[in-house]
């Protein structure tokens, strides 16, 4: 069967441009002797995370205790949580995982190293080094830290702007060598190298590719393995044509140096420029043959692991030819 | 228990609030000799939709054939489609449909009439009044299209923008009078009686509230039913908090007339100014009283339609006692 004849909207995902994907960040990692552990929030797949294990990577990283749980049921047994773990229920759910896999988790504050007394975990202070999100503020700040918990093994830090490599370079200096520095983001990482520091990238959005990434530059259009198949249901004017895949199907996730909310491959003058829960807005005003109701589009989303989230399976295949349909096992694994 | 026990994040929503939604716009519909048809777009819960069946409402709105399905199974027998409904397997699904329970499908386009062709379906055609989305574009075309179809019932709109009534009121200069004129949208659901001229009123929102029925002054606060409930799992300086919500547990849609992605009711002078993925960024240098790391808070989301969308399950209570935990039926029925 072929992914033209499934119903819209449905989530599909190009295998061949898949392993492109892994194939290339492995390369590059192992070029450069950096230790890849990909994001399985991206596809939230076992299936897939088996493809990037096999092809070298060596463990996954996960952004939530439930995300763990799919993944440690399915086998993997190399786990980093990139997310602080607080609250006593979440701090039991640790530990009864860390009786069965090898867990690591990031931490950058008092109350989430204090809390991991007594779970065999082991730990990266994360550190802030300029995006301003979670994270210590300061080289002096993480070197206390990392004093204050049992098994320290190394540094965490997203994304790596100018002036990382300095930043936990001066950890280094106070606290001395470490096993672990993990960096992370799909837009750098083929440049993470160049930090001359990092011995782990950790990165999701590159397995499938997004609208960011083509925007940004780190995934060509050609090894975007995701679509949102979509039909046209409505073409009120000669301008505006309207798509069963809308907020529900794509988000409302923007993408970074580009507008709007997807590329229509089909027609790549066209622009979906609002949506509604199912309704996408397409100006295709500049399109010389503007789509019909009927016809199928193609959409490649901004943000692949929001994408991702909205559905409940995803349909891979090979040159449009269905390999299978896999349940995307993690999703909804909100806590 | 409490919803305070609760692991985070979690969708949780006040029956008590949810109740006096559900009478207060039934009430003022029957008033006004308006039915009541509410989408469950919003809540995707049949018990939920059973109440407002039971407090009066005529039948129900869906979006999607496979909301259709899940209410169908659940014992309701009067829907109305208010989306397009294009493509063979779709037709095919509306006719099984068809079959079973009543059904009544808005169109806009002779591609969508023709496919009816033979179904038991009735049909109100889709006029675009200003909302510059779906629907015919003049009252002639609205008229013309209504003489191709067999079962013509009456006509849509959604919204109910200056000129509404003049619009629809051409229509029926042409066709003569109709059994419905059906118009939606929580914002003017308690003025659509000053049309003139609509039947039917079609509205979601209302019954939980959020963000944007808040601002729009449709749902005060004090009625807004839903929270997702969160943990600050991080603070990194006086100004910021972390929160383990993000655009997964919120989505990265936003409210007309305000900015930030949610309303802390424990801080209101705090601003959700950013989301990744699973971290809501919070800036908390307002506050006197900065949340601290462990604290909850209670997040009315800016768009209850679409964070609903991101739960497999709804906790309902009352006063913070939990009533019951609701598998959130119709999530993730794209198609």
């Amino acid at each position: 069967m072929q992914i033209d004849e499934l119903d819209t909207p449905s989530l599909t995902a190009d295998l061949d441009a898949v392993e492109r994907n892994i194939a290339r960040v492995q390369h590059y990692c192992d070029d450069h002797g950096i230790s890849l552990r990909p994001h399985v929030k991206t596809h939230k797949l076992p299936e897939l995370a088996r493809m990037q294990v096999e092809a070298g990577a060596r463990g996954i990283t996960c952004q939530k205790l439930g995300e763990v749980e799919i993944f440690a049921d399915a086998g993997f047994d190399d786990i980093l949580i990139s997310f602080p773990i607080i609250g006593e229920s979440k701090i039991e759910r640790l530990r009864r995982l860390a009786e069965r896999v090898r867990v690591c988790v990031a931490v950058d504050s008092d109350e989430g190293a204090d809390a991991l007394d007594g779970i065999d975990v082991d730990v990266l202070i994360e550190c802030d080094t300029g995006f301003g999100r979670t994270g210590v503020q300061s080289p002096e700040e993480a070197a206390r830290l990392a004093g204050t918990v049992e098994r320290f093994r190394g540094l965490m830090t997203y994304p790596t702007p100018a002036g990382t490599s300095e930043w936990l370079q001066r950890v280094l200096d106070l606290v001395g060598e470490v096993d672990c520095i993990s960096v992370g983001g799909t837009p750098t990482a083929s440049s993470v190298h160049e930090l001359g520091i990092a011995t782990e990238l950790r990165v999701g959005t590159y397995v499938y590719g997004d609208r960011a990434c083509m925007a940004n530059g780190s995934v060509p259009l050609e090894d975007c393995a995701l679509r949102v198949l979509a039909t046209v249901v409505s073409t009120p004017t000669r301008e505006r044509a309207i798509v069963d895949a809308g907020s529900k199907a794509l988000t409302s996730d923007l993408a970074e140096a580009t507008t709007g909310y997807g590329f229509l491959l089909e027609h790549p003058e066209a622009q979906v420029y609002k949506l509604n829960e199912e309704h996408g807005h397409v100006d295709v005003s500049r399109c010389e043959r503007p789509p019909r109701i009927g016809d199928r589009v193609s959409i490649v989303p901004n943000h692949a692991c929001g994408a991702v989230n909205m559905y409940d399976e995803i349909v891979l295949h090979r040159g449009g030819e269905i390999v299978e349909t896999l349940p995307i096992r993690a999703r909804g694994r909100v806590r």
